[in-house]
Formats: structure tokens, C-alpha cells, sequence
């Protein structure tokens, strides 16, 4: 298993990218084989510098960096020799299994979407996103920004894609899957929830249990909550907003520490062949660390193969 | 003036209504003229009761009740002696000016769409939902679910309506115009919000000030918040979440404690050619209080006539 991380992504690259990968190290017996992508020279003094071991790292040198504000369909066409681009080769040609960054947020995208492809069947690609219930628990958002429009179609297939990260990545059995709407009653909603509510109900690959409203996004209700990119997008910025309303506010309360973003890592790319992992581009070490982790995961539990089974 | 109260409406009628009634009678040295319509028995009895004189009071007997799940318009339909029912006829005839009921949600905007009827060139009317900002102001975020699917024209008016609004009624002064969207640059969000951002880009009676993310919602960016009602219905039951959740969780912060919707009254439909203002089921007295208060303002303002110039 090799995983590939762009280390010249995020605002605090390449520093926090190498702190990540020591803590993920020193945390594991039988670590994964890790593909560091970026400037050699100052990698290797960077590894030295922090005691960090060799044994599991290859350095790929890397001479450009996409900038965050980069476009990013130009920046990867004009900039072959960045991080990002070497990074989505090696994914592509099988010299790594898995890719993160906490770089150019499109750049990953658009790598995601035309050079790693689409699974089988699969109409369009999300992203979601961690929320933080009220109660404890933890529930998955889709789609927060990928397709701002959508088909009932990919709704019912976000429901799937969801589904199965829940259940082998977020550890959650039979997980209840809950359509975004304005109210609780079947027929309720627009055009979109209302076309896609009886296709989720007669989704045999899902644990449906009908329209959930925006007061049970934080509560036990549903642990897959599905929309479109536009709606998801709003609700998760939103909750982002609470940690820092709650922090200026000083409240100390540990449900609120709980929407800092940082905590959870990275949000994969669901619906691609390969894993391809995209940070906050505030991404500290714990956040680097925690997306190998989630790498390493999504391979051994071979998520792709399953999410495939799953559309099929 | 003289503003119409459903007696019979919400959990706690008539008695919240009586009191909050009482509360605004005796903050007035001129108080407008109110039409109580309900069981004049009832109603006759526990005014008496809670001392409140019957100089600006005028009785109107009703026999049925429309209940909080009723089917609206089958409800409107053949319960014609409801204090609902009875209250849109005064409305309608000139008898009021103004109606208030903290009933059957449906049934009152069932009214107002199709018995008081939309002002001219209005193409839907709307209801929108005061936002409390964390800096301490308050915005108006509209639709908040009576038009779950929109075109830009509907958008663009909503942005008007939301304008004259919030000058004449939350006293804000040019009040800026955000559209909810996905990311800050023209340009970007769904279908509905690209084709919307040109349409307030150019229209002279708002304050745009541009696209406005999740994360600025509660934030002082924008004083009115545009967006489809779907939309705006999954922001607002969100928002109302966090005062439930902040008590549960015994944060003591003043801000989530003005989440607590009860605190405002009621919305009013806007749009339609008089005041119609709804107020939540589990309206208190000082909600009552409110609504009567928004409704004299309303009228005082003359701000249906405003609409209509600024619509024009």
C-alpha cells in the first residue's frame, strides 16, 4: 500500500505535512509506504530535522507548486512539474494507491475527475463532509459543493456512495439515510426532493428513513444526510461558522469545538477509482496525520470495490 | 387603524393571546383598534378576568376552529365560521386592516395567497425570517419555504421586498443585499443563483453587495439574505436548532438564546396587498404582544404602498 501526499499544499507547507507524517509514523507498527511529492532538497533536511525515519518514505522531487488561488483547469495544464500534478500521474499509472492534498482545492478536483475518472456508473463524483451531532454521534453530509445541481438520479446515488463510507469509514452499521427537506411528509419539498424521495425509498442498497429537516441536521436522526452541492455547501459553511462564533463568543462547550473543520483531516472524493483526499488548506500536522489515516483505511477496506458492488 | 387577532390559534389560545393583549394595551397611550375574533364567551369572560378594558376592543363571535393539522384548504373551505376563515373576510372587506393569527400555518397562508391576493406585479409572495448576527444586529433572510422552487425574477423581488423591510421595519438604513451562494465571485453557485447575481447586480432599488457564503449568515456581511425557499427553510430550522441545542446543553451565551424564535412573534407574508402576519403554534403572550406591534408598525409605515413603489 503506497500513499501519496502532496507536501508543498496548504498554507503551512511543507512543515506541517512532515510533522503529520512523523506523527503517523510513530503511531503505527506496520505503517503504509508513503510517497512524499515536493521539493527533495528541502524535504529531506525537513525529515532530518525532525528525527523522522526513512524506511517507509520515497521522495518524489517536485519543482512547481499550484498556488491556492491558481485556476485550476490552466494550473494543471501549464504546470506539469507540480506536486499536484506528479501526484495525480503516479495515482493514475499505479505507482501509488491513494493521493492527498491540502493544496488547490479545484486543482484536486478537476485531477480527481479527469485523470483518476469516475467509478463505473457512477453519473458524478461528491465530496461531503463530517457534521457533528448534538448527541455524540458523528453523521455524513453529501454533496457540499461538487454539483450544485443535481439529478435525482445522483441524489440517489450519493445516498449510496454515503452509505457505504459510513458504514466501513465512520464504523456506523446499517446507516440511516435521510433526504434534506422542508418538512417530514413524503411530497414535500421541490422539484429535486420530491422526484428523489421515491427513488430513495426504493433504494434496496440504502437503510431510508425519509425527509429530514434542517432542525435534525445536528441532532440523531439521520447519520447519511443527503442534497445537492448548493444546499450541503450552506449548511456545512454554516456549521463551520459555529466553532468560530463560539470561540470569539468564549463559550466553552465541547460539542462547538467539535465544527472545528481541522480536527477531521480531509474529505475524500467519493465516486473515483482510486482514494484522492483534499485538506483544508489550514491543515496542520494532526490533520496531515489524520489523512493518511483515512488513506490507509479506505484502502485496507478496500472502499472503491465495495462502493462499485454497491451502484452496480 | 384596526389589526384582526385569531383568538382561537396556537397552542395556548386564547388565554397567551389574551394576555399578550393585555401586555399591549396597557404599553400604549394610543393604541390601535383590535378586532379579537373567537368565542365570545370565552373571550368576554378572561378578559374580564385579566382586568383589560374594552375601549379598543371590539369582539368578533366565531363557532369553529381550524386545528394546527388540518388540510389547509379543505379547512378554509368548509370551515367558514372559523375565527380564520372569518378573520380573511373582515381582512378582505375593509372591516381590518390587518390580521395576526398563531394558527394553522397553512390556512394562513392559504388566506393570503388566494383571498387577499398578492400585490400587483408580486409574482409569488413570501415569508421571510429574522437572523440574529453574532455582532449584535439582526438581518432578514427570505424565502424561508413558501416558494421551495424560485426563478430569478421571484430572487430579485425577494431582494426588494427583504429591502423595504428591513429600512422600514428593522430600521436599518440601506440595508445590503447578499445573494446566498456557494462561493463569493459572480458567477458561481447553481443554475438559479448565476442567472439571479446579474438581475440584483442591476437592479437600482437594493443595496447588492454581492454572493454571501454559509459562513456569513450569521455574520454582519448582509442585512437582507436572498435566496429559494428550500433553501432558506434548511438555514432557518438549523438556526432554530442551535437554541434548543444550546439549552440542552446549558450553554449560557446571549446569542443562542436569540434563537429562540418565540422572542420575534411572527413573520408576515410579504407580498400581498395587506398585513398578514403568522405567528409560530407555541406563541406566548409577549409573542402576541409583538405580532400587534409589527402589525401597527406595518401599517403606520404604510409599507405595503413602499412595496409597491419600490416593485414598480
Amino acid at each position: 500500500m503506497n500513499i501519496g501526499i502532496d507536501m508543498m499544499g496548504g498554507d503551512f507547507a511543507p512543515l506541517e505535512a512532515v510533522k503529520g507524517i512523523g506523527l503517523y509514523l510513530s503511531g503505527h507498527n506496520i505503517p503504509a509506504e508513503l510517497t512524499l511529492i515536493g521539493n527533495k532538497n528541502q524535504l529531506e533536511s525537513l525529515l532530518a530535522e525532525h528525527n523522522i525515519s526513512l524506511d517507509h518514505i520515497t521522495i518524489t522531487h517536485s519543482e512547481e507548486i499550484i498556488g491556492m488561488h491558481e485556476h485550476p483547469t490552466k494550473a494543471l495544464k501549464e504546470k506539469q512539474k507540480s506536486s499536484i500534478s506528479i501526484g495525480f500521474h503516479l495515482l493514475n499509472t499505479g505507482k501509488m494507491d491513494a493521493f492527498i492534498s491540502a493544496g488547490n482545492t479545484g486543482a484536486m478536483l478537476v485531477g480527481a475527475l479527469f485523470t483518476i475518472k469516475a467509478l463505473d456508473g457512477v453519473i458524478r463524483p461528491t465530496i461531503s463532509s463530517i457534521i457533528p451531532k448534538a448527541e455524540g454521534g458523528t453523521g455524513l453530509l453529501l454533496d457540499v459543493g461538487l454539483n450544485a445541481d443535481c439529478k435525482p438520479e445522483q441524489l440517489n446515488q450519493f445516498a449510496i456512495m454515503g452509505s457505504v463510507y459510513a458504514k466501513y469509514i465512520l464504523g456506523i452499521n446499517n446507516p440511516k439515510v435521510g433526504l434534506i427537506n422542508v418538512g417530514e411528509e413524503e411530497g414535500k419539498g421541490n422539484l429535486l426532493a420530491q422526484a428523489t424521495y421515491p427513488l430513495l425509498k426504493a433504494n434496496k442498497h440504502i437503510n431510508f428513513i425519509g425527509n429530514i429537516e434542517g432542525r435534525d441536521v445536528l441532532l440523531d436522526k439521520a447519520d447519511v444526510m443527503v442534497c445537492e452541492g448548493f444546499t450541503g455547501n450552506i449548511i456545512l459553511k454554516l456549521a463551520e461558522s459555529l466553532y468560530e462564533i463560539s470561540n470569539e463568543k468564549k463559550v466553552k462547550e465541547a460539542y462547538f469545538e467539535r465544527f472545528n473543520f481541522e480536527n477531521y483531516g480531509g474529505t475524500p472524493v467519493l465516486g473515483v477509482a482510486k482514494p484522492v483526499i483534499i485538506g483544508h488548506g489550514i491543515s496542520g500536522a494532526k490533520a496531515f496525520m489524520n489523512m493518511i489515516h483515512l488513506a490507509q483505511l479506505m484502502l485496507e477496506k478496500d472502499l472503491m470495490t465495495k462502493m462499485k458492488e454497491e451502484l452496480a
